[in-house]
């Protein structure tokens, strides 16, 4: 199953089923994304039955699929990424058999299609490639094994990050407020099924392909994460209970041959300059600059549809 | 003005105005605290009006006065435990000119009586006694002066801490996700009017008591904040919007004279005894503690209620 939402001038947006071609929309049982993954049991049914899209899905319309949840928790769960980032910052002391994780804001997740408001360039603006999980409640103490019966969806997001705020907020050993401003998402959330075996040991192993101001940056592929999702709910929901709808990120996807294929942050190039030549050439973001990203089927097709954004002065 | 939230079954439960003397309830105009804040500038006038109290407030129904949130960001504001924690745990690094925050889970607070679930006494349980306050939608970029202006409502926090996984997740620099379970919160949220001249230069310049297992264990005065939670409030807002309903705490509450007069956290007691002889000699909690903390003016009445609360296994 596919779903989408359409804004509606609410916070929430109006939760819509989605076509299998990703064309077509129907009413879905919910008014909203989060009213469905509350609801799951009884309501997934009705939406797996639902074969008729009367509507053509506006891309127009187009709000994040979970347009704010009450939890996000974003992993680093590539080893390649946090190795390098280690070696370059010397940041995150060995932590290699715990996940790295921390809770971000999610009171909104910009559309697929929104400009992105930052108050300066000099912020270091930057984009990081991840897919996500959606769950639905999480007792506190569930293992990774049960986890995995808790995702309910998966997504495609870009977390949008500040690097000249992230080094100083992480040396605070308080984590990130302000190098972490709002994510954004893909504009297609779909249940692991409709990823077939491309949804593995709780990885999403497509391709995340990104684009900077139209020109490739990086294809790595979602199947490397050190902790599969089940791992990272487990962990996130050891002291806590989830609640339904939070949402767990991957981290920047990343692959260990980072210098063929290329990287879905530019942090992760620069670090590569640096260990290369002593310096980074790849300079951040500037207004204007655009960022597309897609994450894509071994037959060519985008389960998540596509993000693509602009950044934009506050 | 007062407030307060009655349990009625729903995760966001049901406001009620609190009389002057904090005994007696009325219904409010808005459903619930988030609609409350939502709508303040529309509903405020009419709570203001509100002098017939006709219900008993039963103490066994409150839950915390905003049972959730979309955005709980806690400060560290009290210059003399940043500078034990430093001196003891060389971690947080000099950062006087920036307050230190991180993100915390909102999903729900507990009420003031509510049992608190851990699921192992190895990890090192602590309280942390704060004061908060809650906002309306703050833009994004506002300065300290006009963050002043969107403080509509104080409360008192107790911010339950697990030891053993906070430095571990400190030292990972991506902040707390394991050693900050849910929050609680005491039962009265109050307009700042309402602490007259005991609210200045945004601080809460009350002394705030806390008792383990019936014993007094601190007293120390909101007063000493190194930032006014403006101050907190314009460094959250840097790079992102804040919705309504947002809640800024102030981290422990310290003051220097700590060995005299106490502290709200056992860690900041075992920090003073590292530094006095060395090593730690009081214990974190046990399964059947308790903790009590209370805000308390000048005149002796607590404008917040109380928090009284017991950790038990999970």
């Amino acid at each position: 199953m596919k779903f989408a939402t359409l804004r509606d001038g609410t916070p929430d947006g109006r939760l819509v089923l989605v076509s299998p071609d990703g064309t077509r929309c129907a009413a879905a049982p919910a008014a909203t994304m989060q009213e469905l993954i509350e609801r799951w049991d009884t309501l997934a049914d009705i939406c797996r039955a639902q074969n008729e899209f009367p509507d053509t899905l506006d891309s127009t319309m187009l709000a994040a699929p979970l347009p704010r949840a009450w939890q996000w928790l974003d992993g680093s769960a590539f080893e390649s990424h946090g190795e390098l980032m280690k070696q370059v910052f010397g940041n995150a002391p060995d932590h290699s058999d715990v996940p790295l994780m921390y809770q971000g804001m999610s009171d909104r997740f910009y559309g697929p299609h929104d400009d992105i408001p930052v108050p300066s360039e000099d912020l270091g603006i930057d984009f990081e490639g991840e897919f996500g999980v959606v769950v639905d409640a999480v007792p506190m103490g569930t293992s990774p094994e049960d986890a995995l019966r808790h995702i309910r969806l998966i997504v495609q997001i870009n977390d949008w990050s500040l690097r000249a705020l992230a080094g100083p907020e992480m040396k605070t050993g308080f984590g990130w407020v302000q190098a972490k401003p709002a994510c954004s998402m893909a504009p297609i959330a779909v249940t692991p099924d409709e990823l077939g075996d491309q949804w593995r040991d709780g990885r999403v192993c497509l391709d995340l392909l990104v684009d900077w101001n139209g020109k490739r940056f990086g294809t790595p592929n979602g199947t490397s994460m050190s902790f599969g999702f089940h791992r990272l709910i487990a962990h996130a929901a050891r002291t806590r209970a989830l609640p339904a709808g939070t949402i767990i990120g991957s981290g920047t996807v990343s692959n260990s041959n980072y210098r063929e294929i290329g990287s879905t942050c530019i942090a992760e190039r620069r670090g590569i300059e640096i260990v290369d030549s002593g310096a980074p050439k790849t300079e951040f973001m500037r207004f204007g600059d655009t960022v597309r990203m897609e994450g894509r089927r071994a037959d060519g097709s985008a389960p998540f549809g596509v993000i693509e954004q602009r950044v934009v002065r506050a």
